[in-house]
């Protein structure tokens, strides 16, 4: 029984990508992507994706993003993106490195979701400054993103159309995806180049990978040269069968959905169970596998004690408490959900007896 | 006579810096500052800011806040500055290109001066993010700010504790330092390093000079191996002293401070004159050479129409009317502000008679 | 049974390394390194060293090198190594990208080692440009050699002596390491820092890992804000104990020195049959698992027709034949060995034969 | 009288420069190129090239070179060019750090001017490497090169049919390109685009400028962008006025070809009379402003001790002297060439008689 919600990338890789990436330990084989594996891992793609498309796998989704990101901006571009985007806060200034000087710009939005409206404001500041600012180059959109929410196909398209007339490439950082599809309930086209998704960093690690991402090109002529710039990264595995087999298994018998399901299931049970626990306040809609709670404080102090893992939080509006994060995974059992919302519960309750014999 | 308000690097070149510049055409020089004129200027700066520094000439203000930013900021370091910063809108990505990937975050503040609480509360975050977070490493102030007030070394030394406590090194963009020293009245030194400023970006060209600015450092062990990234920047010239030259006449005679003064008195001039004119507001409080300014619509269709020129300038609160920016230089004479201003009280009488007669 | 001479990095994984990740797959565990493999590596490997170090898990040479030299050479510094290193001819730049800029520059050697006088003429001219020229900064070797030979502790000292004399760090691009490391038979600390190296590349996937190679900093000091840097550069891995594990495994039971002289007797056995083939010359001393040797057209055409993988290769001085490269690894068996000799054998008698009869 | 020969960049502006300088400091003009001096510098560039053309000015040459690559080069991208060349030697890394990481790859050639074959060997070893290999994009030529030789335009059109066929760009180092087209007696035009050049540095300051250098784009496709990278670097002025004036007057009456030809011619003298020293020789052929010669030892430190300005020089076939290099320029007069000719005789005439007396 797991009681660490604190992430989804503490979670072990699932067996049928254990099992993949020993059945390619088999002799000799062409290095650098010359195998059977990645040969093979392209056609499965195209087939998932229903298009044409070009797969390039790597190793973190840190590389994914801002590799595919400098396809799409030059050193002097701008990308627009949530101001608590991945790529803003937690990748460490990657997508400036490896675009070589491009700058992030933040375009607010309550629920994660970026609307239509400002990102055309935010192009139209920065056409008020002409040369003198960063050349609007890409949108990148996380999906699912950094508060648990999910973007339909709808919104999508919108913000992919505002991006088209500034022509700006559209990134999306589907660190998650399988877990927004899972929720959506479309097809994988649906969620991304049906509505104008140019480039997507395909995330499987947190979803049941050992160390797997990729890089997917809808537009294919988006991928030029995009094998050196990878190689330059040092992002170009010698032995990249052990890659690309793990993104194989992950698609065949849908296994990314399969997991997916379950960590959003665990985490809408956990949703549920939070309504119930006196005190507790959700502080976003639970579309995919993260929870915000805002939690009294001793109740956050209690489940800590108590040795479940979280993150406290800092969310604008949870004043009114302790922010915590919850992911649940595809490692998630109802057994742990059940277990944190016991003790959630218990010390609720003994917060507020202790509040009322106080 | 002049009408041209949108910026103080429309102006042409002080006399004595014309003059400089023809008496620094003596034979031959030793080049890439091996000259008199380059070490003469280390020695006048010196005694203009009462310490032992290190000042490097540069062309343009943007190199020399890249350059400076690039001394104390690695590829994965953050700089703190204010939102709208120069560095931030108008440098076109020069920071983020020079350190080879720093991201910059903004700490917002409505007229321009960031608070030390801002700037704490910032740093919390980050090191909430740890290792996948950039490392915060300096921090920029504009002085005079976008907003044209100006920090008073108090703040800056507040602003400087909070820096050293996280172990930031703190950076001017000096681009209007005379203006901002004019108007505090007191020494460049006080208004730098005895108030805790590592790096000044020193500008003159706004202010009188054909094209000079500089990297001053107080803390000479930060200007390591400054001259090689200046020569790999491409900001090293080969006929130095025809930049020295300019910044030593700069400094002589005051010719800093007089132009500034001048600058400053007529953007107080406009600001005194606007008060009385019906429908204008004030937006920031008038310290140095720029005025913000809130006008009716039809005011500024009208100036704009007898060929005054001024930005249209996003203000957040100028929902009242159109904002504008006004810039005042060392140029600008009382005749010019008071040709505004007579056009501006004639738009605005002629809208209100419009408006009663309407 | 193999054919494939081509490169060491063809091989699938030992057996051991396999083992190893499987064992790693057990529940959750900390990410992005906090977890025990991790741990464990680190005290691994200052055992294996005798020496306080710093290790860091990545996944590519390309990127432990060029990772390595950042931290060695600002972006206007200067990497002496062979013109025909890897980080010269098969990175794409990766060093010039990760340090932003640094200049490598070629110190030409026959056999793949770097004379000291060699170097020091170098660094010379360098410090007749001065500041015009890119900083000295670093010395790359590569151990095992491009041209398949091994530095001698003492040689390595000789080069160290020059570099600290011009304060160059000193950085060992160690993808064959192990191979070199069995062909000394001295101890991994003699063969490292006790003559100068202060950072090493250890390579492990051309040796039986999956994929894992590795930072090793001797002076820790070098090692100063590594984590974000490697961060940034999309190298740090959520599921870190995939990558610790395998180095884990590669260090303990030998495995890493067992797999190397495995591969090394291979290479050694080729050689001494190549002796025998008539038309055949050894182009360089075999010291590691390369064997670079001149073949007669006829004979190379007859076993790259009998499905014999290798690659043709560019040396100075092979005019008298076709020269090509055989590359041996812990997975060649003897009989590998003994059908490439009896093929080339074959061959050349029977264009021996021809050349008789024609 | 001048007695410095180091280089052609330590002497002063010529007075139509320092005119043109003073002319254009007349009343407020539009910042950032909006000025009619830009506008005409455009037009009369168009007439000198007799093609239609884009020109971005510049303060030096470094900038000038390394930002024209970066329009050629991507990071994962190779130079070719003479390993003695500029930008290699004597940038700082400058072109590396614009590319975003581009390599440089040198193409030896004794006279500095490379050969078409070399050139084609070069991209054949780098199609041997494939990914693994930086991308080959752009040729960089020296016109005059860095040993005072010119290329003709046939050699030009040789080396530009290479590049054409394998994708290259073709950048000309046009640093002393005024020297070179005196020399060769042809048309601008006839040196740079009817052979295949694409972009040109075209440099000013070390012919008669303050500090002029402008990119031209032939191909005006490749310009894309080019204003937010001159911005990004620094390199934009605001008050590009005093740059594009410069400019202007540079070849308003041949001033650059009159300013050339003496400067050429006093090379010429200084060749025609080292002939005729006892124990000199020259080293290259004298066809711009640059002497190379190898003196007796005693001969350089009699000049040196007389107060003679030259550098030293690390010239490969000098064995049999010391080498040094003389620089005319513009500045020159033939009274300067005489004066070093007799100094340099009656030292060679000492000399030899302490030879014959010792």
């Amino acid at each position: 029984m797991s009681r660490n919600f604190t992430s989804d990338n503490v979670t072990p890789a699932s067996a049928p990508i254990m099992a993949a990436v020993a059945a390619a330990n088999a002799g000799s084989a062409a290095s650098y992507g010359g195998d059977a594996w990645t040969a093979r891992l392209q056609a499965v793609a195209a087939e998932v994706f229903e298009t044409e498309l070009a797969i390039y796998p790597v190793a973190t989704g840190t590389a994914a993003n801002a590799l595919a990101l400098a396809q799409l901006a030059p050193p002097f571009g701008a990308v627009y993106c949530h101001p608590a985007a991945h790529i803003v806060t937690d990748e460490c200034g990657a997508p400036e490195f490896f675009t070589g000087g491009a700058s992030l710009i933040g375009v607010a939005a309550d629920d994660g979701r970026i609307a239509p409206a400002a990102l055309a404001a935010a192009l139209e500041r920065a056409a008020d400054a002409g040369v003198h600012h960063a050349k609007p180059a890409a949108l990148s959109l996380s999906q699912a993103t950094e508060w648990g929410t999910v973007y339909t196909p709808a919104h999508v398209a919108g913000l992919s159309a505002v991006a088209r007339q500034h022509q700006l490439g559209v990134h999306m950082d589907g660190a998650r995806f399988a877990n927004a599809v899972a929720h959506l309930g479309c097809s994988p086209a649906a969620a991304t180049w049906r509505c104008g998704v140019d480039v997507l960093s395909l995330g499987a690690t947190k979803n049941g990978a050992l160390c797997a991402e990729a890089v997917v090109f809808f537009d294919r002529a988006l991928a030029r040269d995009f094998e050196r710039r990878r190689k330059q990264g040092g992002h170009l595995w010698s032995k990249l069968r052990f890659l690309s087999a793990q993104l194989v298994a992950y698609f065949e018998d849908e296994l990314w959905l399969r997991n997916a399901r379950q960590a959003n299931a665990m985490a809408a049970a956990l949703a549920g169970g939070l309504r119930g626990v006196p005190g507790a306040r959700l502080l976003r809609p639970v579309e995919a596998n993260e929870v915000f709670v805002a939690l009294p404080a001793a109740v956050v102090a209690a489940l800590e004690h108590a040795g479940f893992g979280f993150y406290r939080w800092r969310v604008p509006d949870s004043a009114d408490g302790v922010a915590v994060r919850l992911v649940a995974s595809y490692a998630t059992a109802s057994a742990d959900v059940a277990a944190f919302l016991a003790a959630a519960n218990a010390a609720a309750g003994g917060a507020i007896n202790g509040l009322r014999n106080g």
